[in-house]
């Protein structure tokens, strides 16, 4: 341990020293890809093997075991066979480290021989404080400390970055699910502070996610993937949540809703699904939104991580494209959100400043030869009406009419508005950068109708989460 | 009208010569940017403009009429104001074209006068047999024949190509989505024939579109976006798709579920959206599979283009990744398919080809550190086992055990077994690539578990329609 303490869930984050148990010369194995990651120049903190076989690994001092390493070790990660695990923990707790991810397979998710190994290193961790991460998990990528535990190659798996709007963390109990996200969040663009596989959970759980992230400055909204809780962590972890979302949203993919996958998780990880419906009940209990799938939750945690939660449900669409109106404001009406239309007062405003085949209903529709004048004009009269709680744009730029303006201007108004706003805009090559400058600018953007309207819904719902009575609700937006 | 006579409707995407009314030197013109993509050498025919005020635009020879044209001209596009379009349809009618796409609004979707005017052209061209397609639209995009009407700027609006392997059509009635599509078509790398823009629908409609394309040969799967049916259009669309559906997939997408979007659906193209029920259970009988979205429609026809229908409902999953199975198991299970696990016989078969580790229901997990080799083994026995009828295959490509070789072999396994495989792998860059790679030897591939799903359960629904009696059907599948 060293001399500042750091709490114990920080060491997994901000080790100062790590030491690799298990560090290895064979190309590939998991034992050297872990090197590989700590000697990035990314990562400032100190780096060391353990294997008796080696005096270093890819010029990484190795010794034969964690007493012989001259400084402190804030945190060992494990990748060694099962069965060599409890001679592991006993030089961990020797050597006062507190905290421990096992990289390693073999234990309760195969059965009651490695239960029983499991349940071993875990009683050492306890008596001597140590906290464990795993085992059978990949462990934890920090995007802004640059730990990273992901044995899998860069190439293969490519890894996420912060944002300079706002970041997401998750929580992932698949360690396979948890590469696969870093791999594709790394793509999307989408801003990630810290990805934790929590594998079997044997210590650190949910709630001590929770609770940690929950204060964790660089992360703004937390997610989590999970097949199923055991029931006495499931409880802590449902306390907390009551108490976090009020202040930070938490989304969740829960599987298991089938019984075919609920058999699969038990012999995933171990896990016993339980009930999906009782699983239900208590996200909503909780405040914790739950989405059908990752696409969706990382859609909704996009809206959430840039913009602030809607105070009330009445969405306005403005749009150049009448399809795009029609189909996101179906959308929106089957999630239960209000889409009245402008008043008769407003109405009249907006005439004035807008073409007479503009459609003044709600959408409003700017028509394909619409520029960002138009937008302007519809933006200025709804804001100011307060009429509305949401914006939903439809941005379509395939004709030239609208100028890479309109980016800026929609940026301007979500700023000063401080309503949610979220962009709409479909197609290929030019639209895809449109929509990551949008996005660079603050203004989440979707690429199809349903996904913009599911933003709209998530901001919404967080809004009721987070205002309570405070939040005017004049749809059944909770329906779906 | 040319010599060797095409049918009225091949007119439109094979014009062996075109006349653009409306022609125009201005840039970023409607009129010019049609000029522009007739004069790309992709395109192989004749091509004239027709506007007093130019001898020629761009190159092209201009002329004050039609009549003074000296060629026989196929195809006529309109891109005048909508009160000068009666005056060019009886100038049409004189040259006997027999084929018109009228770009331009300001017909029925504005008003009864704009009506009229629809009314006086539709008139016009009945007697003289001119087909027309629009107004209010952007026309036609075949990526065969380089007919291209589409008036927006491929810089903007990217154009698809066609594929190797098999190719959708689309027919929308919003000519912006038609745009938007073309555009997000061309990124997807999905192989598209033909994209027409119906707008308005005054008198070539989605049932002389189903006509067409149920025998084009290069449409193997048919999608519609559509707000509405006119009643008696309607009818007859439904009665001829009962006829097309065995033998090609329809997907359709209909917008108007909600009464908001009702509204706006008839203010876009004056489309009354009538009971979405009644559209629902229309849907049903034709045999028409409904898409809730366009993402979920491009995936399902994705699957149906490249792969055959399925002749049952029984899935086998077969993954790398645990957190995988248990996602894709799940979504496939809410969809309503069989996921049975497989018989004793076969689990003992696939024991003494897998290790110990590798779990044995379904899905089987071939676990992180599998190769080619245990897919392998898992597609030979269950196919020759002759338990499945759909093959779902994760593969995680994040771990460096799984080589590229994978592809090969599936992509060989799905070949040999002639029964539909489907891909799910979810990543960045270089599962991306992977992807690519995996669709261009024919096998669909996802980013998703439940985009996956989707594209298992579109096959068994596509199975069924076309094996009727002769399809295996042992879960509910269409609870969904």
């Amino acid at each position: 341990m060293s001399d500042t303490s750091l709490d114990d869930i920080d060491l997994f984050f901000k080790a100062r020293s790590v030491a690799i148990y298990g560090a290895s010369a064979t190309p590939n194995s998991v034992g050297q890809s872990i090197v590989q990651n700590f000697i990035k120049p990314q990562y400032t903190g100190k780096v060391y093997g353990v294997n008796p076989k080696y005096s270093s690994v890819l010029g990484v001092p190795c010794y034969p075991s964690l007493q012989e390493i001259p400084d402190p070790i804030d945190m060992v990660i494990v990748a060694v066979p099962a069965q060599l695990t409890p001679r592991v923990f006993k030089d961990i707790a020797k050597k006062k480290t507190k905290a421990a991810i096992v990289v390693s397979g073999g234990f309760s998710e195969t059965g009651p021989k490695g239960a029983a190994l499991e349940n071993e290193i875990v009683e050492i961790a306890k008596k001597n404080g140590v906290r464990i991460i795993g085992p059978n998990c990949v462990g934890v990528i920090d995007t802004q400390t640059h730990i990273d535990t992901f044995f899998l190659p860069e190439h293969r798996c490519g890894r996420p970055r912060p944002s300079n709007v706002a970041n997401i963390s998750l929580v992932s109990q698949s360690g396979a699910f948890a590469a696969a996200i870093a791999d594709w969040t790394a793509e999307l663009g989408l801003g990630i502070s810290k990805i934790i596989s929590l594998g079997n959970k044997s210590d650190v759980d949910d709630d001590d996610l929770l609770c940690y992230l929950s204060d964790d400055s660089s992360t703004q909204v937390i997610c989590y993937y999970t097949e199923g809780y055991d029931p006495l962590q499931g409880r802590s972890f449902f306390n907390t949540a009551k108490t976090v979302t009020p202040n930070k949203p938490i989304l969740v993919v829960k599987s298991g809703r089938g019984e075919r996958a609920k058999e699969a998780a038990s012999s995933h990880t171990g896990s016993l699904a339980g009930s999906d419906r009782v699983a239900d009940a208590a996200y909503k209990q909780a405040g914790i939104i739950r989405a059908e799938n990752f696409e969706y939750m990382f859609d909704m945690a996009k809206a959430l991580a840039m913009q602030p939660p809607a105070k009330g449900d009445r969405v306005l669409m403005v749009t150049n494209g009448g399809g795009l109106g029609v189909m996101a404001t179906d959308a929106i009406e089957v999630l239960g959100l209000a889409i009245p239309p402008p008043s008769s007062n407003l109405k009249e405003k907006l005439q004035e400043r807008l073409p007479p085949y503009c459609a003044l209903r709600n959408p409003i529709d700017v028509v394909g030869d619409g520029d960002s004048q138009r937008y302007d004009a519809v933006f200025e009269e709804t804001i100011s009406s307060d009429e509305y709680d949401i914006f939903v744009v439809g941005m379509l730029l395939q004709t030239p009419s609208l100028g890479m303006d309109i980016t800026n201007h929609i940026a301007n108004y979500s700023r000063q508005s401080g309503k949610p706003f979220v962009v709409i805009s479909m197609g290929g090559g030019f639209t895809t950068k449109a929509g990551e400058i949008m996005e660079l600018m603050g203004v989440p953007t979707y690429a199809t109708g349903e996904k913009g309207a599911l933003a709209a819904w998530a901001l919404a719902k967080y809004g009721e989460i987070r205002y309570g009575k405070d939040f005017r609700k004049t749809a059944d937006f909770d329906k779906s």
